[in-house]
């Protein structure tokens, strides 16, 4: 097993692995007399089926991503996942392995049983595809492998809702992404619960009927929540995003507004645009790697993230994001500030803007296009970057390849992929996204009263934060809670402070923070946070709050129905999560 | 009469002159048939006084401040007042005009028949000074005059609330703000209400002990809302607040620390300590007129403003600040990156901090200090400056005489005034109130629990606005409100939008914005903003809320208790204001 101890990246998850022999406890393993009150449904099906007397309160390992370097792209397709074995009570970790490996030798042998006296089925990806929920029995696949894993979902140590995620599909876009899988001992458990083997025709990918419009379309990852296929959008699961301070290239929200052009790297040229009397440049890919390579982890956020809040409140028009329409990413490429200078540009007294175009077009032609303010993209210290690498590999098709603008602190929709051409103008862009879209308004204008003049188009994003853990309605532990989330601010403004409250926003504890660096001024990237504090004795549910704090004392505000827009965009209130707490 | 038409700091103000023969009316006078059916007090007493049967529904009149040019320091003691002629109507108050200045001459005459008859009485100061409410009858000084003017505060055109400022007290430190008032009329209308004289000793003014360490601080204007007397710490009242974009010097809020050095212009010097290996410097005030003179509008604000709100909820430790504790003024002086540049400093790799020392300190020797990042004071962007000049003026002592800090955008304690010496140190200031104040922090925090090493200190400040007219508890006539106040954030982010709620926060309409220009990324001064709206029917009682958006679209919270912390500062809660409606 590896144990590196890379701090990139490094954040607490719970480990997916029953027989690892490395757990790390963070709670010692009560006394064999202990009797725990409390019912807990790993802890009977542990109980049926190992026979143990012992208490599994609460059986966690760290585990971290190494964000990708940069020469390394073959090995790092997906972050690396490994161990770290940063903290003590080795002891504890030792006994529950043990006590796990063993219970995973006795489960194999009954299911090696169970599977000889039946003969293989045949299965088509539509009847397994139909088995998701415990009440039709959970089937996955693996290859041309039909396994029913109903029987291990309370087992899987990753947590019941991850290998949910899966449920009815196949698991290798998982196991791609959890690199900890691709062990042999995984595959021995899994084939214990093997059921038959897919039809032949359905072992072949799905093909696209190539009349669509979208029909070159990359082939997405099945975790992803999909919002709308065409245009695709979709964001990553609460219970993946904020496992990661890293976000894996596969479930990296995607807000596309076209189709994915089909770009041959070789041929791809970049137009930048001159300023008056000096030639314009047309820089392909390896032009583009002449520049001084930069690297920074930014968090990109749709101004449309957490859309469903407002949404309840009184209808607006745009896709249901809920949490998730943020994620980070460690971005390489060119400066634009280098480039623009070297096509002859530079700062202006009066105010000009940096126009993007990108090769996304729609069917009359009309491509996707924004423009950032030319102080912000001629600020060295902005780092607004021409990125053609994302997470140490080549941008993938859905995030903008070969090449798109990164804009740190600023809005995605600036963050034009795909990118064409760049030039400088006197005004903003004049396409629809900058000036009819992505701005804000009174929650008194309505679609008849609207002047988008009259408000300037987002640019830097306000303080945001949400809870991912735990999610709306699910039943927690009596004793203690962990709330998990993500909080993050527009501008390179660094999150300073996270408050939690369980009872609505009556009292607040101050949360954990991740202890990602944070440049000062140059915050471009989110702080992952937790606390665990206990729950309110006789509490029979917990109305969870969260809310941040950035470096220039800006908060949230309270409410959504006060900065309830038709647009839907800026939804930045305190995030709330109702949960009922087990008795 | 003065009718220059200059754009900077001009905003609708009411018109201090019942005689006035340029009034510019803003609703037409209705036809003299027309009955209005709402009572108002200053119709009333025109009715009654002048017999007139028209009807005066609303008489306003455009004013406008100059902000003083730097060229003109004499004539700028105070900025002038000048009526603007910018608009049409000229033919409605012309007429108003005459009936007012009939009004005039027909009052002047009833009171000159009245002083007449009386032989004038010899009162002492501290009398005059129990004149200061409708029910002991108020009374004013002018030199060595007194007056009884009950009779003419609802003829008063600024407002019944403006003269009332000076209830009790000499007319003299209002007169001076708004020289509108040094006219021979204005004299002749107020000789009327005399009623004698002041006591021969009292004409002096009074003398302080000189054993007291406060006993050399200035003496101060009287409409200043004293929170603190030593050190001195005073606002100005919501009504003079925002009747001019730029803050009169005599009325801009003053937060001391300790007692106001006294300081000699001709043997002050500035140290400016040098990077190892290079001498320091040290600048008297002439070398510092030798840098290159810059001048900015910039809006300062105590992190303590609206602390008064705060402390309503839960106590604070701290000084009762209302809405007053912000100011705008047009600073000049050299800029600080110059200054650095000067004395060998550049910019570092790492982080480092620009420490400034005041020449005002406590018994013990200690001076004030504070100190900002040293990439905000190298950059010429963040116009940081050592300023000489307040609204071309020299700096009066309470703000800094001879040289202060200047640092648009951010938190006024680091505005360090009577500069002794600049340092550029690894780490921030170590005085008290860099580290150990001016910090925000959890509800949850007290004094018992605080770490004041968790939090940063306080630089760029959140988006702010609250309400200067009406008044919490007034009453407002029914059909018409208007509301006005200001709005500013910090890191020169402009305030795009302030929304207005008469409802309590259920309804907004958007309030309309002065146009002062707001130069993008150094959006360093306020805006002030208004909004008339008809009052719903029916409606006993207004809860207004003004809240303001700025071009990061951060939002203020809707409510304080969520950002209470245990020094009251940060309150930037939605401002409420309370009225009742005249039925």
């Amino acid at each position: 097993m590896v144990a590196r101890k890379e701090r990139v990246g490094q954040i607490p998850l719970v480990s997916p692995f029953p027989g690892e022999t490395k757990f790390q406890l963070k709670e010692p393993v009560a006394s064999q007399g202990e009797v725990d009150p409390r019912p807990s449904p790993v802890r009977n099906v542990l109980l049926r089926r190992l026979s143990f007397s012992s208490r599994l309160k609460s059986t966690h390992s760290r585990l971290c991503i190494q964000a990708c370097s940069t020469n390394d792209s073959s090995q790092h397709q997906c972050p690396s996942l490994a161990f770290s074995t940063e903290n003590s009570s080795t002891r504890g970790w030792r006994v529950m392995g043990t006590l796990l490996g063993l219970g995973a030798v006795l489960a194999y042998h009954d299911h090696r049983c169970r599977a000889a006296q039946k003969s293989p089925h045949i299965y088509t990806r539509e009847e397994v595809k139909s088995h998701s929920s415990p009440e039709t029995r959970i089937w996955v696949t693996l290859g041309s492998e039909v396994f029913d894993v109903t029987d291990f979902v309370d087992l899987h140590p990753g947590g019941p809702s991850k290998l949910m995620l899966a449920a009815g599909g196949p698991l290798e876009p998982f196991w791609a992404l959890y690199a900890v899988h691709s062990q042999s001992h995984v595959r021995e458990i899994l084939a214990q619960y093997k059921i038959g083997e897919l039809s032949p025709e359905d072992k072949l990918p799905p093909t696209l009927k190539t009349s669509d419009p979208y029909a070159n379309d990359p082939v997405r990852h099945p975790a992803l929540k999909v919002n709308s296929q065409r245009p695709f959008n979709a964001e990553p699961p609460p219970e993946l995003l904020t496992e990661t301070y890293i976000t894996p290239n596969p479930i990296f929200f995607t807000r596309n507004h076209l189709p994915v052009p089909n770009l041959d790297p070789d041929t791809y040229r970049l137009h930048i645009v001159g300023p008056p009397g000096r030639k314009p440049l047309s820089l392909s890919l390896d032009d583009l790697h002449q520049f001084p390579k930069h690297e920074i982890t930014v968090t990109l956020q749709c101004a449309g993230n957490r859309r469903s809040e407002m949404s309840q409140l009184k209808e607006v028009r745009g896709l249901e994001w809920r949490t998730g329409a943020i994620s980070t990413a460690r971005w390489a490429g060119a400066r634009l500030c280098d480039v623009l200078a070297k096509a002859g540009h530079q700062l202006r007294a009066t105010e000009a803007h940096v126009c993007f175009e990108g090769l996304d077009s729609d069917p009359t032609g009309t491509a996707y296009g924004a423009s950032i303010p030319l102080a912000r993209a001629m600020d060295p210290e902005a780092e607004v970057l021409l990125a053609y690498e994302m997470n140490g590999q080549p941008l993938p098709r859905d995030h903008g390849f070969p090449v798109r603008v990164v804009v740190p602190g600023v809005v995605g929709a600036r963050h034009v992929k795909w990118l064409g051409k760049v030039s400088v103008e006197p005004e903003e862009s004049h396409s629809h996204w900058q000036r009819r879209d992505y701005k804000g308004f009174c929650p008194s204008v309505d679609w008849d009263s609207v002047d988008f003049d009259s408000s300037p188009s987002i640019q830097e994003l306000p303080v945001q934060s949400a809870i991912t853990e735990p999610k709306e309605g699910e039943m927690v532990e009596a004793g203690e809670v962990t709330v998990k989330g993500y909080a993050w601010s527009g501008g390179g403004r660094a999150v300073i402070r996270v408050d939690v409250s369980l009872d609505g926003g009556l009292t607040w504890q101050v949360a954990e923070l991740d202890r990602e660096e944070q440049r000062p001024r140059k915050a471009w990237a989110w702080r992952l946070w937790q606390l665990q504090a206990p729950v309110p004795p006789g509490k029979k549910e917990l109305n969870i709050v969260c809310k941040a704090v950035d470096d220039s004392y800006n908060v949230q505000p309270d409410t959504v129905g006060p900065i309830w827009n038709l647009r839907g965009v800026l939804s930045n209130a305190w995030h709330r999560v109702h949960v009922r707490v087990a008795s």
